[in-house]
């Protein structure tokens, strides 16, 4: 059994703000991403080279806002979060508050791997880049018109937006994956651009380990996006995986418990996507869509925008 | 009932590299910050309060890795993290990798209560504690001799200390605080100035709420201190938090159960000061001792360096 499932951000997704030719892009990116992780999975490669590939390829779409379709902080610049897990070992890697790297999920793999550490943020983090000798791109690379008009309509004030905010196509933009490979190992990882006229070095779930990201064999593969806050103080990644563990559980339930009373409890939208260690997938969100796509080797193939 | 707790970081600490005179100046200061918090409690004040007070109290003592007693990091300076949360509200704050402000764990409680946001890092959070008026210090108050010399023992080396390490005095440097008041809410907090000879902006899990720090007046509070990337792996205080609510364990079997099996079965070390809403107090470690104190209405007071 193999299976997959990917995220490109929850949100209001008004069908009003989108043309049948957005639309048909979004998608194609979602096919993309899944398809270069399902073939990873299929040719016996492991869960973390699958959620890893299919993410780099969603931060290299400036559709999704991470990599390079990032948003603009209030200094006019991009700071991104990313995180990975290994379901097998629990060891995770994360960066936090990085510019210029072109893909921060395989920096988060490097620093999971090669830093002795788990958790890399802002200066450091791009020292550390350099010295692993990652990709980098300049600021045109990360330029897009979409996102530079974003920040220009909230710029100078304290108004911060979660990506497409402000109303219209209030998304909460982040990239994630999950997967099961062959061999029975899980893994999930998470990248975003974080906020548009962010401030402050905020820090949302996405590079916590817990929060935003979580993996372990014996119970799931998890990977949110929402409002971060939330899933911060909610736990959110960790919480199904203890729903399974010491509750019993199953995923479909846990992460409704997760999504629907606990983070909504608090006030917190958004939705994950997870994957435990049978196969079974699970896409939950309490807001009125979220770009998603998953596949199994039993035959389940989904790409979706809004609430089914 | 009322109930508080503080730690003042784990580790092997040997009896051999201890004068009486340290050991009293170690204890006297444990004294003073359970005091502190202790009667802020007993006024009626609340266990958000007494953490912050207590924690402030610990971070204004060079004996201590947090505050004006950080390590230095590779650089020569210092890297503060800290958080806070309300078992009340779910509310938290925290920050990472912040220098000059005096004390992280005010920095942390604004972050929850001004920001809007969760966690804020490194020059950012300089940014808004400056925004807050937080009060600052200059690198003449943070420098220590005895830390500096810790420092010069592994400058240039690609070592790390997390604080006394190198076999001598293998210490994790990090101060806690978790409490119950009068109205029957739960609080937790932990400061530290990281591990000695840190780059890369490296984050441990003392600003991240979940590993770190978690508070929740259905279950407990806890506060951690050992080997920061094991606990982030482990998502160890919200584990505490959720072996209670969703497995029905005390206390004292979660945290057992988690400090004792969990996190050794991946090799961390460490431990954890906790208050559930009862007010039971649990002071659990796997190292060969942990500075530590509590003290609650039904007449219990202890201060202890070493294995019971």
């Amino acid at each position: 059994m193999i299976s997959i499932a990917i995220h490109g951000g929850a949100g209001t997704i008004l069908r009003s703000s989108m043309t049948p030719e957005k639309e048909q892009a979004y998608k194609e990116a979602l096919q993309a991403a899944l398809n270069i992780g399902y073939s990873i999975l299929e040719m016996g490669g492991t869960s973390l080279d699958a959620v890893e590939q299919a993410i780099r390829s969603l931060e290299d779409c400036p559709l999704f806002n991470a990599g390079r379709g990032s948003v603009f902080t209030a200094d006019g610049t991009h700071e991104m979060d990313a995180s990975i897990m290994d379901g097998k070992t629990l060891e995770a890697g994360a960066v936090a508050g990085v510019h210029g790297v072109k893909n921060p999920v395989s920096l988060a793999r490097l620093v999971m791997e090669k830093s002795g550490h788990v958790m890399l943020a802002a200066k450091g983090a791009v020292d550390f880049a350099r010295e692993m000798d990652c990709e980098f791109r300049d600021a045109e690379y990360f330029y897009d018109e979409f996102r530079f008009k974003q920040w220009q309509e909230v710029k100078g004030s304290d108004t911060f937006q979660l990506d497409h905010a402000a109303k219209k196509d209030e998304k909460f933009g982040t990239v994630g994956a999950v997967a099961l490979d062959k061999a029975g190992n899980l893994a999930a990882a998470t990248s975003t651009g974080g906020m548009t006229n962010k401030r402050f070095g905020r820090i949302g779930d996405s590079p916590v380990i817990g929060s935003g990201t979580y993996a372990n064999n014996n119970t799931c593969a998890v990977s949110c996006t929402g409002s971060g806050e939330f899933f911060l103080r909610s736990v959110v990644a960790y919480d199904v995986s203890c729903l399974m563990e010491y509750k019993g559980l199953s995923l479909a339930d846990a992460t409704k418990e997760t999504i629907q009373k606990r983070l909504l409890n608090i006030g917190g939208d958004g939705g994950l996507i997870a994957v435990d260690a049978k196969g079974n997938i699970s896409l939950e969100f309490n807001t009125e869509g979220m770009y998603r796509a998953c596949k199994n080797s039993k035959g389940l193939e989904e790409i979706s925008i809004y609430e089914a």
